[in-house]
């Protein structure tokens, strides 16, 4: 693992508690090596986590032929060598979200690692909550009917502080701000429930000055199936920690969904029912999606827990190579995510109509 | 009045509510004369209402020297003429949104009736419900610091149907669908909570074939004040009867609502309570904006009664001589909106952005 | 009409909106005479809304050949001896809750009324929300089955502080607190919605030094058709304005209510989808009860307009010489309710059980 | 541990994350051995876990001397004669709830285990999550004034199937249903937050033929502290999948909380704000209990994690020996919530309001 603090504890706890609560596991996780600038802080974390050993050069890891899986939990300006060089010294890889700084970088990341034949899995987890999941069955089952229109916007509140220092303020180590952190979910998540994205018109902003990175992103979109709606995101939403809103409207049905309530789906179904309306749905019945590890009905999971869901799928894909499309985002998938935001940002410079084209 | 059918329902409830709820009203209203097309149903709208008299011919109204306010419930092709001949008459006026169909025939309206000095309402009448105008009156005294983001989204789900027909589908009644019906709330909330939108980028949208109108619109957007976010009005997000909700985010605090409830506003106050979060407020409370005409804390009003609050105040600024600004909407705030729905569908034909400048 | 204050207000609104609203009205409402104790506090209330004249002395009504129903909303002590003689003189009555100030009196009103032949309903208004309509007429279609509990609450706040001064704290005008003001609701509805009460436990509380009432009633019940739960009123239940909460859960579904939101059901259904939860419905279909009357969907109504329900049941009632029961609270409702609550009173006293039986 | 299944999993759960999440644990907890009666699955479990070793006897944990805490997760009926040799073994227990299947047998094990001198905590981990310890902190710091009101009620839905075949119904594995199963619960977090109950009026019952336990229970309530309520427990609340709900209210502030959404609390504070309402908190602010060991602001916990909170609790009052008491609730607790549990059932067997009083 590369990376020893948030996603680091993140990545660590899902594979520690996969070996016991979604039992018996794919595969049996051993935690070989944990890479991090801060000798005494990587030194912790083995210890905290249980690596065998820490290092201060993600090439050990690279080098290690014990380590089958890397996984990249680093900032985002770590994510294409390492990544690349793990993939290419025949590792399968994960890597945090955004993939690349930009569409270029994530491409090149995509590429190249593809081309090595290992499993590749970008980590937005927000595919592997119960609720979501349950979403996206109930629109492959046609439960929603013809979509009219997808509204995404990821709200969160930390980032109206100009003292607060942290690498996902420097250009050089996040590439963007809002846009790279919290609008990348929202795209994935948009594509993974509605489809392509054809066009996308809006902006970038940054309210701060001195700011290095953008603190919103607001557009209006056109998705290929011919639905339509506006996504966001930003860290100037007082009030909210880590509201990621979205919903969709069918002919048949509507969803909708917020992070800081991710147990839940609201699910209206229209269906004639004089008694109308939108349904609470708490995601915890044993028919719903990763329930069969966990417990009775309406004893809900953590945030920390879809970690374990993702990682689950990529071990997986791993011991019965198996696809990690459609459930798991893919590095093409992370591409896909980082040419739709740089698109955002043409779209704010020019001011025009920007027409989404991924490279193959 | 002219117009018998839901607005002319709307407004004459609210005429005679006025009489004894907010007693005693500025002005007794006495009911003249009700005009529309259909003898029956106007005459029976006479009668069930206790206007004095019925005809079919609007000039009859515009001729009455009895008749002192002028309201105009009826479609929108029939905004123009007889509000102008009105006002003319030296009647003060009253005209549902949207003012005209289109920003020219909007400025026209107001120029030419504001030259004649009588006083003139646009019809929002949700800045007339408690509870927005709550909002106002915390957002003037500087309770939610700097505002950073204002999103609104107008949904309803009664326009996916192929075989409805009504005036409001066809293109030279209605001028417009969605962005004239439900657009132009969204842009008027938007500038009375949140001052002017300097720049649009989004598009006007049309679902259904056949339709002459659009169903949907979508923008991002800039406003004056330095803020952004995005603005959506729909007739297709099933599950929503009238689900107009918006959100201010500010530096010292939040405010969410939704029109389904009326009576709530959603506070967040960012004053380092460590019990932080929104609160429902229930906008019934004595100190509360038209609250002095209610009943007790906690017994709510209902959508139509926020009509008699918009023309209490016309009937007060008439009396008093006060102005109708800036707690209702003038002439000038409806051609103001519609110059603003005109820049979203021109984004929507050249996907350009579009920067908003009013004509004085 | 005897009494102007607040629940004079409210019935002075329905009657004169129910002549156009609920069009065409099925007897259109003269308002004759309004009596009241303070000369020019009644007269003001009858120009305020329109009675013909005012009085001090209701025995003026009930002399008034004019006047073909008498409508009680004054102090509790004057509910039995002005209901009965207008019932006497031949008027129709309609009576505030509670109907007298203990099960006798409320006995004697009731079989001196009945005996009349005249139409009576005692005002318990909640049951012409619509919402609550719609919850009986599903359970009275057996969608939810074989009924487990029942559980209301009735919360207010404004009781906590011992410098109010009201009628409804003396003794001897209101006879007592929230037992007669609050608990009279619940009970109503609890039978309303799930049939009589077999047996009491609980009692009432006075939590203020010197004060005359009851602040808080507290019990658990058996219901006739086997189902069990708790009732409680309350007003000291800071943060609650007005919610009267109940909840009745079946072998098929259930329901849920909050006054505060009254235009909203929560209802589940036991249907075996996969998605299951409370569905929100906002009780404004055209197929819900009341809803002839009112605006398109999603446009809400008030606390107050369900007075013009009540009414409009009363007037339907005697135009076309119908029953009040079962959907109105007749004069035997309002004594079985005072039943119940003394009820528990005298379980608080003995401690014991109480079990419930009615006399004919 | 004794016990594999559903509090199995929990607690071995708890041990495994502690060590890693609670960083650094008070203690590094070793997993010795895990008792149960089904060879094949105590085996498994063992190797799930990763407890060194499964046994069928009970005895053979007591009998280990490297075991320093015994954690009965068993069914009731095993867990007087297991505890009790455990701590007279030397060994510190853990207790599930309820302690003994009645007063009695709970006051045995409180007083035997007591006098070894070990920690003993009865497992009633909702006192872990962190809204109840915000709230409890809350309370004790005088933010809620003088306490009027406590109502809570644990719904459930699964008991509503004849066809059901689990320990939990048999009265001699269970002693009682709703009552020891979440009535204990209830009782708990009563006494928790507002302190002992002084009397109790209510029943259980039973609404299946030839079910040996009680399906429901109700009761209204008087605490010492001058407050009244009810409490409620059932299994046959048909769309509650956990609902275990309670509110407290003050004269300065009112708390809601509701189980199924155990990441939030709701807030009411009379202080006077003009916009004045619940506040709806997500208790997961750096500030807030438990919060240090896990993610930043908005990203939950679930229902499991609990338990870590709780063992840490255990095991860090070993490491330091601080005591249980109060945020942990002792036998001695567990033995009082079982006193009003069966007083409950005293009071439903003789209709009598039942005082409560406790053995020393």
């Amino acid at each position: 693992m590369l990376g020893y603090a948030f996603m680091g504890k993140a990545h660590s706890h899902a594979l520690k508690e996969m070996a016991y609560i979604a039992w018996p596991p794919p595969l049996e996780p051993v935690l070989v090596g944990i890479a991090g600038r801060d000798p005494e802080k990587t030194a912790e974390a083995a210890r905290r986590y249980g690596w065998e050993y820490a290092t201060q050069d993600w090439r050990d890891l690279v080098a290690d032929e014990r380590i089958g899986l890397f996984d990249n939990g680093g900032p985002n300006s770590l994510h294409a060598e390492p990544t690349i060089a793990a993939a290419e010294a025949g590792k399968h890889v994960v890597c945090e979200k955004p993939l690349g700084r930009d569409a270029d970088e994530s491409y090149e990341i995509w590429k190249r690692v593809d081309a090595t034949g290992v499993k590749h899995l970008c980590a937005f987890n927000y595919r592997f909550v119960p609720a979501v999941r349950l979403a996206r069955e109930m629109i492959d089952a046609g439960e929603l009917g013809t979509i009219r229109h997808f509204r995404g916007r990821y709200l969160q509140d930390w980032g109206d502080d100009p003292t607060l220092d942290t690498w996902r303020f420097d250009a050089a180590s996040a590439g963007s701000g809002a846009l790279g952190d919290l609008m990348t979910h929202v795209v994935d998540l948009a594509r993974f429930l509605n489809g392509e994205i054809d066009t996308v018109q809006g902006f970038a902003h940054t309210f701060l000055e001195g700011r290095q990175v953008d603190d919103a992103v607001e557009a209006a979109v056109e998705f290929a199936n011919g639905s339509v709606g506006t996504l966001e995101a930003t860290r100037f939403a007082h009030g909210h920690r880590n509201a990621f809103q979205w919903e969709i409207n069918g002919t048949e049905g509507s969803l909708m969904f917020d992070m800081e309530r991710l147990n839940e789906l609201q699910v209206f179904r229209a269906d004639g029912d004089r008694a109308r309306g939108f349904k609470t749905v708490l995601v915890s019945e044993t028919t719903h999606p990763f329930w069969e590890y966990w417990w009775p009905p309406g004893h809900i999971v953590g945030w920390g827990d879809t970690f374990m869901h993702e990682l689950h799928h990529v071990l997986t894909a791993i011991a019965e190579d198996t696809d990690i499309a459609p459930y798991g985002a893919t590095f093409e998938d992370g591409y896909r995510a980082s040419e739709i935001c740089d698109a955002i940002v043409r779209s704010g410079v020019s001011g025009g109509r920007e027409r989404i084209s991924y490279r193959s």
